[in-house]
């Protein structure tokens, strides 16, 4: 565990070990700020807009800076050391070790990550500060949603909620941010979204399975998330090294890619080699929750047959990537020999790479689902690291056509029973669903999905309504997202514009990120989540007010939107200017209504109309007689 | 009329009358074909897609033709003869004419249109082929809306019906489209959409005034097209010349690329020089309807200074534009002197250009909107050309924070009062809506649209559903756009990534124009416009028969779609591949269903588990005999 520094391979130190300026530059006029919990090392991390002041004819007027979620961990914060090699710091350590109820192992206890770890022709790709990977003791459950149904608020609940609540409370009692507060009343179909989250909150929600946070006790250098209804709508992103292109080097710097511009969570579906070594660097290195599909890696340690899968084999896989810390498995276990035939009439049959995989190990061996069978041993693994479910829906539609149909629903139903069965052992479970759903039957998987699994969090990919729209699937799916976040989807899984072509490269995972925040924040203006509304209100301010360089910086993507703006006004005074370029300097609508408003309230008009039609003429000869400029010189 | 050849600038030439490759190459394995209607004159173009057919072991399978809605004209027709100089050929001038209502004038009749005529400083940038305009004879009425309340079905209803449809009862009829004709049940929203249309229901939709056909008399190259919410959703597109950038050759050739790529409309909003004969060249050569927002000229008309427009100078803006040949303007008539107090505590204030010049204009002469109060002089107008209203939202929300406020809702009622003034004239009417509104309170936009403004049609901009977005205002403002065509809105005008930053090049204009054909046509699968899911069958059956080639010809973009699958598997031998690069050629969900799905087939698995159940055990042993390889050499 403490071997001397070694040298890594030259073109791996040279792309990973110093990550490229693209993916660590801060964000502009953005500051990391830190909300303190009620213990020293609680301390829970936000992105703070500052905004420019307002020009008036009294002089500037102060706007205030905007509290914003971040992601981002600590890879955009300029006084923070990035050291790839030696990983993040830890967040959750000290909280982990104090519960008492888990044991630091002597190395890796599965088969496999006892292989990889002795073998030699290794080393030049082994992370090297790996810690050896706790456990629970024997008879101990370390789950969140354990220590929640015992009453007991964990720190990690105590985070989520500072997190989520986005200095909230702070932010009603200055007079500053009255304006920017006000938001519209929400239609959050059933959700329950309290004005203030506290961490008692945070654990009803845990305890009841309306909610997860997914933290292994193997990945302490997370910085704590939940994914629930009644909270804001996440986002996950998908990396993965398949058979064709990609290395480690590639993977992490995706990983941080993807933090940066908003992933929640992030899941590796490498297929390809190295694949353990690959998530170890990962894990090492990511501020956010990490999932996996163990049923990817247990197939390639069979050659790719999928009959050749045992539980022993796939038990194994899933400590070892428990052992290393992954945070969530998507696990197959719905895929029932009884609904495979309910596929065979299907215009896509089995799109799910794990559910084809399954149904196949079921046909060949006509057995029922060996992840249905061992269901209580594979949550037992769980409650011993605390990994959640992603139940995933193998039988999910490849195309409208095959949308919510029998072999869907079925599946999900028997996802309902194992939600069930995953509790009675305390274990957190999400619900994985579609796909490609046309929009008029986008609502009924949430109905459904929320009644059949006892409204555990629905975790869906997109869904797209429309197959016919290959190279702008980002946008097919981010429409349904937007509008299944909102009926009460908890996590989107992005879609890129390669979705259905080809491997998304940065450009691609960027489009797709942002396609998803825009849905995800979509959805919690639409359900009425308290202060959603703020980030927007303070933009439209900035707009209204020609504050270029704010709006940029309250962005999603500031860089873009700048870059965007330098494509026609490309000079600095420009930045300043009070016009833009779709309307040109002498005819802007903006400017007008300025004027309009400026004269409006230099005559003291009121909304009622009666106070303007007094007096018309007299207030019509004053605004002649002032010129009326519709723009002034900046 | 008939002047000698001229030269026109070298400039002008080079770029304008040599459309660039990539705006007329044609669509890769289509072919312009035409349906005929009733008289030999009247052949309703569409497109049709070839695709490949399927391997299949007793050998290749057909798969049918796709037929598409094709707005591009002649410009992607290799068949077609282009010549920017002469124009498109018209396709209505025999069915203006003999209806006998209209008389050819000898010149334009607009002081302004007379003016720029007799400039010869303007000789080297005027369309050489202009015809003489046609007006109504006096005392006619020669809008389709006129035509059909009297029982009339034109030609352009006739044609409209037939391009509608795509050639749907023959499809019907064809027993290869049977599984492609298969959708879900849509959710209709009170929206009235029959198997078949005919021309009698267009002319019934038409004299309702529920749906519009715009097509100007002096516009007769455009191929008609229809909007109504009983019909296709439509997208709006919109090109300008600011005084900033551009010109007249840009825009022609914007023109052509926005037909392209799926504008149904396109609006001319230039504000710069010369935008009289930038429009003449855009509409001599436009296959689609184009729309202004006149009071944008007429204000150039007065250097800018809204105070001094009047009525008689908007008048004979109205009869320059309409004698060129402008199939629909939109104005302002309901931005009321008493509205525009009511805007002055919001966050964006006034943000339509035409409504703030309205505004600026009320406050500066304390009169009521002198477009309200000619009201029945522009409907004279209208109806002598039959020029459609596209009631402009001068008062539409700028931000979440203003959506559906007093102000807003103000003006839309006074809209509906406009609509029946203009009915009762027998001028059609669409009627425009917002901008940035919070997907909860979108549907309230229709809901009112359609109570208040007696089913006009509706044709919203957007709306955005987020205003944190600059840069991916095309995202935003798609996700809006698709529930609001579901919810009943007949047109959706576009919005590029660079709203609200700067002036959109080519490539924004693309992006908008495709993510609202994927609004539209994911608002016509909701809504269950019958024959729509045909396209997004046929995709999904060639992508789960790796027929890579017939997807990227299906898809909305088959250029990007081909250029990103090459991006990861660029040889041509990829395009045949029974693998793609998403999990590469050991480990395909597809491939693995292929399997599944034909063991099902050749061991007559039904559906019913009973069947399935029954000698499990034999089947199990075939099944690992027969090696079921995940994939067979290609």
């Amino acid at each position: 565990m403490n071997a001397p520094p070694r040298t890594l391979p030259a073109d791996f130190v040279a792309t990973s070990t110093r990550l490229s300026a693209e993916v660590t530059r801060p964000f502009p006029a953005s500051r990391r700020i830190w909300v303190q919990g009620s213990r020293p090392d609680l301390r829970v991390p936000l992105r703070e807009v500052v905004q420019t002041p307002t020009e008036t004819n009294q002089g500037p007027e102060d706007n205030p800076p905007i509290p914003v979620y971040d992601t981002s961990g600590p890879y955009t914060d300029p006084d923070a050391t990035i050291d790839l090699l030696r990983g993040l710091p830890d967040v959750r350590d000290a909280w982990i070790a104090e519960r008492g109820d888990t044991e630091q192992l002597g190395g890796p206890s599965s088969a496999f990550g006892q292989g990889r770890l002795q073998d030699p022709t290794l080393d030049h790709l082994r992370f090297e500060h790996r810690r050896a990977p706790r456990r629970a003791k024997p008879g101990q459950n370390v789950t969140q949603m354990h220590y929640a149904r015992q009453g007991i608020i964990t720190p990690e609940m105590e985070y989520v909620a500072l997190r989520e609540n986005l200095k909230l409370d702070e932010l009603r009692a200055d007079p500053r941010y009255e304006k920017l507060l006000r938001q519209h009343r929400g239609e959050a179909f059933g959700a329950n979204l309290p004005d203030h989250i506290t961490p008692e909150f945070v654990r009803d929600e845990v305890a009841r399975g309306r909610a997860i946070i997914p933290a292994n006790i193997n990945h302490p250098e997370l910085e704590p998330m939940i994914i629930g209804r009644n909270f804001r709508v996440k986002i996950n992103t998908n990396i993965g090294n398949s058979a064709l292109s990609s290395s480690i080097a590639e993977e992490v710097e995706k990983m941080v890619w993807s933090a940066r511009w908003g992933g929640d969570t992030l899941m590796d579906l490498s297929t390809g080699k190295n694949i353990h070594e690959t998530r170890e660097w990962i894990l090492r290195n990511a501020p956010v929750p990490i999932g996996t599909v163990p049923i990817y890696q247990a197939l390639e340690k069979v050659d790719g047959r999928p009959e050749a899968l045992t539980w022993e084999l796939f038990r194994d896989t899933l400590i070892e990537q428990a052992e290393q810390g992954v945070d969530y498995f998507t696990i197959h276990a719905g895929v029932l020999l009884r609904y495979i035939p309910l596929t065979a009439d299907r215009v896509t049959g089995i799109v799910s790479r794990g559910g084809s995989i399954l149904a196949k190990w079921c046909l060949a061996h006509h057995q029922e689902n060996f992840l249905y069978t061992h269901f209580r041993d594979i949550c037992d693994i769980m409650a011993a690291y605390d990994v959640a479910f992603s139940l995933g829906d193998g039988l999910r539609p490849g195309s409208l056509a095959d949308a919510n149909d029998r072999a869907q629903f079925a599946e999900l139903e028997t996802l309902g029973e194992l939600t069930k069965a995953a509790w009675e052992q305390d274990v957190q479970v999400m619900i994985e669903g579609p796909g490609h759903v046309p929009l008029q039957m986008v609502q009924e998987n949430v109905t459904k999905e929320l009644a059949d699994c006892y409204e555990a969090p629905f975790y869906t990919l997109g869904p797209i309504i429309t197959d016919i729209a290959p190279a702008y699937d980002h946008i097919t799916s981010a429409i349904g997202a937007a509008n299944i976040g909102w009926y009460g989807t908890a996590m989107l899984c992005y879609v890129t514009p390669k979705e259905h072509l080809g491997l998304p490269d940065k450009q691609d995972v960027r489009d797709g990120i942002i396609a998803y925040r825009i849905a995800a924040h979509g959805a919690d203006l639409a359900k009425g989540l308290p202060g959603a509304q703020i980030q927007d209100n303070a933009m439209s301010k900035a707009r209204f007010e020609f504050r270029w360089e704010d709006q940029f910086n309250l962005a999603l993507d500031p860089e873009r939107a700048h870059e965007f703006h330098d494509q026609t006004l490309p000079h600095d005074s420009h930045k300043v200017a009070h016009f833009c370029s779709m309307c040109g300097p002498q005819f802007c609508s903006m400017k007008i209504t300025q004027d309009v408003r400026e004269y409006a309230k230099a005559h003291a008009l009121s909304d009622e109309t009666r106070a303007l039609d007094a007096g018309l003429e007299e207030k019509a000869a004053e605004f002649r007689n002032t010129g009326g400029e519709i723009y002034k010189p900046v």
